[in-house]
């Protein structure tokens, strides 16, 4: 075998003296060689999604049109707006690759870069929720909403474009999430499947979360309300959340009990949204006695 | 730019002399006239979709052909199928045209009729459905149930053909939502995503809950079993129910709990389905210390 | 009408001279013929997807490589995998053949055979997990990935080719079941819409739920991390489990509590996977009281 | 074998009290019954096109409409476009009858009316020029010259949408054939492969040939210009013709050379478009030897 | 009606202060946006084509892409080929440009310029062709060749990437044109359908037809092996010219005779190519006697 | 660059110790290496249409299937039966491997093997012919017509299934060929584009032309009636023959003349179809003076 993956694949982290962007690009484009080398029966795929292109906005845009289009909305139409978004608005790209070495850094599943890229549904509809975002952003809302639309159908994930959302997160599996029009997630978050940042009432205006940075929301919990969630703040999977929580404060159950919190000090350095450490509080508070 | 958008699009409600199909229906052209006057990047879809059609039944039948077809179930088989339900029932346009008023009515995040109709999948399901029911009811069920695995397939809602469901509804987000076979759903009701009206057992039979009108059923609730949910009943977000939950009163919880009822006759006027207060109620019963 | 449908679609079980493979594919055409007969729109279907074809291996390959096909992975490539895998590892048959009586056996909305076969989203992304798993297992990763993508975008079914399954298995509506990698499910478990068996924290390694033998697990339940999942036990709907539940032995609530167990000696007999009864244990433990 | 097909497909020509159209209707939904019993591997094809639908203006509409979409032009919308015309203008499905009973008669490779309908492009060509001509009649020129366009690309046939066409025609392979805007073909002629009726200079004008009833046109021939091709002639395969030819003349060689013509009353009955006899007639002009 | 289609669209020869390209794009808008104004059922197609591009170069991409698309040759793959090329080679839309005036000038059927973008496949033809024999001239001749496959599939057009195209050229109705690979065509040349500019003999080298400017070649005239024909020459329809034909020169008949000449100076300023008289020659040689 | 092109590609002839087909086979693949490598926007469809198959047959099927696929007519049900066809009747792959070898050595416009495989149009639709002969020869004809009608509409050649061919054939160009249902031809011919095999009248019985081995027929040649073309004859191109043409002899014209002949015994190796030398003949019989 001609190509010695392990050479040509460089480790995590980059050197210094590189970008982010170039060095992940590189990194994907030496992954997908390896699997079109090992794998004749996905080359083709590799090659039309990856390696035929010049640059991971190229190859982003590609991929999302492909995955989006319908037969009202053409994929030529598609990944014209994409590439035309990531080219006018370079931190859209910045946001992916955060949120590709996000990705690949928490979730063990996640065994490459070109993994995250072309299969998870989570990375995809955030790619393709930014630029919606930027296209609500612009008063170009009547196409936003038709990009939101498609993305609720192809991945079952629903971001309302108006949501204002940070970089480095991750959405894992991604299955039913759903964040409302006035919600804003931070920088570093990590958002299991089934989540919903949610409104009440019919009322308009400010109605929906606002997320704080390295927050760990596990599968199927459901804030509503326009709450905020503090800082480095953990919710546990399937609680539901109507208050506010505060900083390195963890919330469980239905309806959500505080626990921990600020005087825990020696957790100073811990991000949840980072750790992935979904289970090991909810024993601080729950006994399992039978 | 010639289209005074203010003066063409009327204002809600409509005018007493003109029926709502109408009136809707020259909403919707307004607005998507509106829309690829400002947006030629959608003009084809609207074109496609909205504006080169003489009616809301073939508009609606072309845009659910195209999003539920396959290449084993081809959109011309599909649009016809629509189109000839549509004609023969001229009441699932009225439903239809319900459910449209609902959304605007009671979703701040839906900025227009056009919006529903285009892309709201939770209002595509149900219209979707009602076809199916019609077939299902005139024992075309093998076709009845193809329907509704497209249906499931695409948009992620799970409605059994022989579910018979009301007028005025709000499927929100609608990702997950499943209602079973025997189940029955009143009119102006609100189902957010995620909701379950399930059955229990293997056995057949009237297995499934019976949903009163007016009720609002938040995100995530579960309701199992041939239960009744009394006419203007709220389930909280994330609730369990296993119960008979009766008039104008609201269950929240795991197992739920019930709260309030028909003591509260300040409330008459208020139907939770309309008001969609999915909050509010929840901190009657729950109390928040830690 | 010249086909007597009531002779020629065999009664269940089949008779003890028949494998259940060719008796449940005779079957099959069996109902197909009828369904052609009676419904002249879904004939076309129906030829395609079953009647054409020589054998299930065939009809299933051809089906779920119509279902899960894309722009950029053809159905023609998808065809040849499943064929070539089907045909390499007949054990994936005959689990197929084994979740098709278990449907048909357990779910009294299951009409026929060739409902289970053309229409359950569950159903389908069981077989098309059965043949990524295969692909993991022979190091094909990448490929095995970009199957269970498709999967998970096509069905919202997500289900880790590395996880290991049993056969005899019910995936109920199936939107939102998320199983991770190293997740182990045994024979005979039904598992409701909306169920995550997931892991926890960043690190990689033995981190999933082992569900034992006969599990019925509730809609939406959660299970995290390396617990254990006795025989015959049952999960409630909705309920959060972070411990392990013992054989024959019921967890409810959130955090979910433990009720019954092995000291009820006269259950035995019943396997909680195949009875479905999703709610009468839930009483045992809850008091409603308002 | 339960269908059979001696009985059940009716003989040519239709008994008397029969419309042509309700009997080839018939006739074809029979043939298409034996096919798909005797072939598998087409029913699928068969149902879809013809078996699934109640008249042959749907069957013809279903099956053009799938023909000649495009990614920019979809088969639902031409679908409408079909049906509504057929429904419009009655005249077309005569002549569409006309057409299938001509190439049953004429053309000794046409073992069925279905095979006719479904696979000469010739034919197909011809429905839809008709339904374009309508459209050009009606002023709506735009959208006949694309589905001129679409028959060009799909068919290899081009036929301006202002030409004037009889019924009871031949378009026999049909590739290459040009037939230009100011043409007029009259009934029950016959047009090989091809052929051209074309033009001549850049002025507008009435500028193509006109065709009388009757006339075969061989393979490759050329007539250009607005010249009189009387009743009952014949063109001989790869002649070049310019000027006039007489009733019951026949034209050979490039450039033609006119034989035979009225004082040949013995033949008064035979019609050369009808009897296909493409070659005696040039012997009698050319001498061979060599 | 709100748009005064006589006043926008401009009267043709183009003001000297505009550019023929802006001049002529801004010509195919007005017309796109009068025939969407007035035939809804192709505002959809008109949309997507021409009114939601920002130069011709990106209508002519699109266009392209989706006529040229296959299920292995993706549409988005050849958008951005299309693109790029014409990016780099601002020659190849000029020639497009003096194309659509040639055709619009020479072809009295040619009702505007957007009809001959929209609908012409000899112009799609000689566009595609352009980048193709871009790509064969930049040494990418695999890439050359499966465009030059698509074309020759999709529009009967078969023209060698390697051939040597003028510009302002007409391909009228253009089916089963063959232009080989060591061609030559100068500026201004009209050629009719059926074509042929071939080689002989299995040898390589340079052996097709050199065809000069302003040559008229008639409907299905075979032109043989690397011969020279003189600028403002006309070639009959239906000839076969094995032989150099002088400039100015007409050539008709198979095998070809020579008529008129140089000797004919009456007639210096009559272009061929241009004027498409395609007959009147011919009778000066041929002699029509019955 | 690691892929030494000039080493791996092996040069003609084959060497002994291989068969035709596993050479050529091999020479595909090291030349779809070589042009995925240098030209990364095809290596998508160089691997999903040669590099991801295991055999030439796999390969063939698979890219006509793709080719020749339509909505009604899915790629996955022609690719089984390209694939059964091949593998049991393992002359027709012998066949195609002849046509390649033949192609490449008398085309000199045929770069390699993995041209003609993948572009020419008459090579593919020469082996969907021989597919669709043996389920004509099978008696499965409704089939074989339905394949027939596919390679008419996709690559403008029309070849009746029921028409006998040889092998090592080259269709040039290939656009507007026309074979007839009682044609024969016989091995190493060479047919140019345009040509027709054709019967005349309206009699059915055996009445199309019988080609012997080696002939060589130009383009536009018509051939009518059921005569006999020797054993390496050469017809003219634009030709119109109607008689016999003795083995060895040329015919020209039209009506065609014949030249040559039988006592030409000093060309006996030279065998037309193989030498491709359309024109020279020619002027041994016509005189060009001016």
């Amino acid at each position: 075998m001609p190509f010695p993956a392990e050479q040509q694949i460089p480790t995590f982290p980059p050197p210094e003296s590189e970008s982010d962007e170039s060095w992940v690009w590189s990194q994907i484009k030496a992954e997908a060689h390896r699997d079109a080398d090992s794998e004749p029966a996905l080359a083709s795929f590799l090659y039309a999604t990856i390696l035929a292109h010049t640059s991971l906005a190229r190859s982003l845009s590609f991929h999302l049109a492909n995955k989006l289009c319908s037969s009202t909305l053409l994929s030529t139409l598609l990944y014209d707006l994409f590439l035309q978004t990531f080219s006018s608005f370079p931190s859209l790209l910045s946001a992916a690759v955060a949120d590709l070495l996000a990705t690949r850094h928490r979730d063990p599943a996640c065994v490459s870069f070109s993994h995250c890229l072309l299969n998870y549904k989570g990375f995809l509809a955030l790619q393709a929720h930014r630029v919606a975002h930027s296209l609500w952003s612009a008063s170009r809302r009547p196409l936003a909403l038709a990009l939101h639309s498609r993305v609720a159908d192809v991945f079952s994930v629903d971001i309302h474009p108006a949501a204002r959302l940070g970089k480095g997160l991750l959405l894992d599996h991604a299955t039913g999430v759903v964040i409302g029009e006035t919600a804003v997630v931070g920088n570093n978050v990590s958002i299991l499947h089934h989540v919903t940042l949610g409104g009440t009432g019919k009322a308009g205006g400010d109605r929906h979360p606002k997320i704080g940075d390295g927050v760990l929301i596990g599968a199927g919990a459901t804030i509503l309300g326009n709450v905020r969630i503090g800082e480095g703040a953990k919710i546990g999977a399937g609680s539901l959340v109507l208050i506010d929580v505060p900083t390195r404060t963890t919330a469980v159950g239905n309806p959500a009990r505080l626990i921990g919190g600020k005087e825990a000090p020696s957790k100073l350095e811990d991000v949840p949204g980072e750790s992935m450490d979904h289970t090991s509080f909810i024993f601080e508070w729950s006994d399992y006695i039978i």
